[in-house]
């Protein structure tokens, strides 16, 4: 995929928490989001077992492929190879990026989570294909992170690198307009869309801003 | 590798366990056990990060390559790929077999837990290349696991399969005879060898048992 392909697949990227799902099932809350405009799917697990991370993969990649939507899976290649994924997400705790992109086929595109200029920096000679800028603000979610970018910390991501961007971390409709303004190509959510009383609203609401600019 | 040769090469077979360690370095206790004489060992590591899981598999493989003992990862087909492990071992909330095959190189064998007569029944139509016997007798180690097979159980498994078995489950110097006497090929240890007040010797001991029958 071409850089510019990839940016436009990534716009409305939906991260999965089953913590945040309020009652309704992971599979209701995905496609109500889909329904909604979302343009990417990542699976992200850290509690279930090896078979059941498969059997969840492979239940998303089965009503996603067909929508030609981009399944991507959490640090697991073992994972994002028994679905057949077309992405892995990296973060500075899972598998190193060279090593994971001599196990996945070439056609899978790797994101990598940057948490510092370093990373970026490092990136350049990476086989990444994307970057997470995490978090971009604060977040309830993820209480494991590095000081927030910003949105000046993400115009200077953009400023010395051609990768597509993918902000994560705290954005919401208020604020959306502002990161990708900021540079960002796409825009990662989990609790503005999981965790939204209505789902697909949510994620219409925000592709409309999306597309909007 | 041949039913035998596998049999020959799971016959003392050392199971790792961070929390059993006692303050010792995995290392250190993994290369005392290797000179008492273990002949295969599994890294099972169920609270690191995908990256330090990688990380110690890379360091045991390469300890372990010049010795010609095989190095067996539990559960991640990702850590295995990435270390070229010669073996993984499988259970029943881990990738299942047929999937597991499909991602392995053919010469990495796949060691799989039966924990009632209907998995070993099943085994037979499936690409596994030994059956963990699990657990033969309680243990402290594992708290998730079916009734203990016992000698009788371990006897009637031996009686309707041919693959190799290695049993694992509260076995120590004092019964490791009556288990291999009962149809075992391997015997695996967590807890006799890693919380030994000297794994060398306690290995040494095993190994001199299961080369005098």
């Amino acid at each position: 995929m071409t850089h510019s392909a990839l940016a436009s697949a990534l716009r409305l990227y939906l991260v999965t928490d089953q913590v945040s799902l309020l009652g309704h099932t992971l599979t209701d809350v995905m496609m109500a989001a889909v329904q909604g405009g979302v343009t990417c799917v990542q699976l992200r697990e850290k509690q279930l077992t090896t078979r059941d991370f498969v059997a969840q993969a492979m239940a998303l990649s089965a009503l996603l492929r067909p929508l030609h939507i981009p399944l991507v899976i959490n640090d697991r290649i073992d994972v994002a190879l028994a679905c057949n994924a077309q992405g892995v997400h990296l973060g500075q705790s899972d598998m190193p990026v060279e090593l994971a992109r001599s196990l996945l086929p070439p056609e899978v595109f790797i994101g990598w989570s940057v948490e510092t200029m370093d990373d970026v920096t490092r990136s350049a000679s990476l086989p990444v294909d994307y970057l997470g800028v995490s978090p971009v603000f604060a977040t309830p979610t993820k209480t494991d992170t590095h000081t927030p970018w910003g949105l000046d910390g993400l115009r200077r991501v953009r400023a010395i690198t051609a990768l597509p961007l993918v902000a994560i971390g705290g954005i919401h409709s208020g604020n959306a307009l502002d990161v990708l303004r900021a540079g960002a190509d796409g825009l990662a959510m989990v609790s503005a869309i999981c965790s939204a009383p209505d789902p697909r609203l949510a994620a219409q609401t925000l592709r409309t801003l999306c597309d909007g600019i």
